[in-house]
């Protein structure tokens, strides 16, 4: 059932007399540029007839929806709580059982930071087959759209990335692990807790120095990113306002935002502290 | 020049008379299905004149540039070296200077264990203006495909992406850090080095009862997973003959992989060892 569904696609229904739930698609929209969309999610997209989706999803990603589909917003709004993660599960089994085609829109990659898998966790336990349609990850469009290296030969052995967002207020994070010099460490919906995020890496040994940059709206015209250090960056932050959610890079290969690129534009060159130089291998 | 490019998609020739470089694109082609590239990338493709491409990028993904386009292959062939990458780096500056749309197609992401930066760096270094456009990265195409999730509340505050292949055969990670059992980690071309790598993630106090899985050819039809636990992974993988690049899952989210499908394919069923069950949240 949800393993053929995710190896294989979708198949259509078996007839309109039995209504039976078919496959539920749970999918990336990736990182704000519509373009950035897979084809297989734009395929998908332009089949549904039910689609339950995010805040994080751009207007001109729901143009591939067919106009008869119905649209289902879940996500926050001014003044207003988004709807609880258990109910829009409960809403994805009710509304797979209509047997109506069932797309659940989320942005970004379903499985990295989206509470993809309590969904198909919840509609497993329900019997109803589902596939998972990945997306970019912000942090991949946004390292794109920068000339962020995530990974590079001499810096960055690796990628890591992890969530500034806090249930309780409080960040049960490994700070020692995170503190590894040679990793890239991407912190998504980090703006709220930065000030605790950086103090706690310095602490934990990693340096001030440290090249930061923090990005907001991504791959989209409104794209604007504030490069600074591990020790600038919250005090950077407080004195902009940016938009959430902002993405934090951290790590030596932020250096080479300069260095890739020619020309910079404006929100580079407004920033007043510059990440430092670093000789290039 | 570079940055505009990034920023808003390349522009076109100045004109036929001066043969001027223009945006070298840098492709993800994404983790192998063909539905898996961007809507960006397909169309960079459709616009190709001249497409550099590596071993991992199927042939289905070639079928988007023009019959007219010439392809250049640089990947590895049975019993040659592939290309070094400073000839690569050489041969792009060379290819953009003749004034046609060149687009460099690479597996994966670009920035993510592509060498995708070294291109841009070497690029940006000639004055050449170039864009990079994001792609699946295996990690997140395998994840969907078998439904493990990459992160999860309650199992996995964060993921961690490193590569398992070494330069001279000594691989130089601080295991402490990667020891994390609240991060999924993922190893990218750890087949070789599995043995090594499981001995000292383990050493570094993770536990070898921490649920593990290898895919091949994640996302294609040739799909195949084996599920184990980090103490029986390399062994398991030792008995079978899987072919490289294999992509390693370590951490309590592989357990998942059961738990959300109502089915199993025969890759899960035959594998000996099943990860534990975990009481999920």
């Amino acid at each position: 059932m949800g393993l053929a569904g995710a190896h294989q696609g979708c198949a259509g229904r078996a007839g309109a007399k039995n209504v039976q739930p078919i496959c539920v698609h749970i999918v990336g929209a990736g990182p704000g540029d519509p373009e950035l969309l897979t084809v297989k999610a734009v395929r998908v997209l332009e089949q549904a007839e039910i689609v339950v989706y995010d805040r994080l999803v751009s207007p001109e990603i729901l143009d591939h929806v067919p106009a008869a589909a119905t649209r289902l917003y879940v996500g926050k709004m001014a003044g207003c709580h988004p709807m609880p993660q258990d109910q829009i599960n409960a809403l994805l089994v009710e509304l797979a059982q209509t047997g109506k085609r069932v797309v659940r829109l989320k942005g970004g990659d379903p499985l990295i930071f989206g509470r993809g898998s309590e969904e198909t966790l919840h509609l497993a336990r329900h019997g109803i087959p589902f596939d998972v349609v990945p997306g970019i990850t912000a942090a991949s469009g946004c390292a794109a759209a920068f000339g962020i290296p995530l990974t590079h030969r001499g810096l960055a052995t690796g990628v890591r990335y992890v969530t500034g967002h806090s249930r309780d207020g409080t960040l049960d994070l490994d700070w020692h692990s995170l503190a590894d010099p040679n990793t890239t460490l991407v912190v998504y919906m980090g703006l709220a807790n930065l000030p605790l995020i950086s103090a706690r890496l310095i602490g934990a040994g990693l340096s001030a120095d440290t090249p930061a940059a923090a990005v907001a709206e991504g791959t989209t015209p409104r794209q604007r990113i504030v490069p600074a250090t591990l020790g600038t960056i919250a005090q950077e932050l407080l004195e902009r306002d940016l938009p959430s959610p902002v993405l934090v890079f951290i790590g030596s290969v932020v250096a080479l935002i300069g260095a890739c690129m020619p020309a910079r534009p404006a929100a580079i060159r407004e920033a007043r502290h510059a990440p430092p130089k670093l000789a290039l291998v």
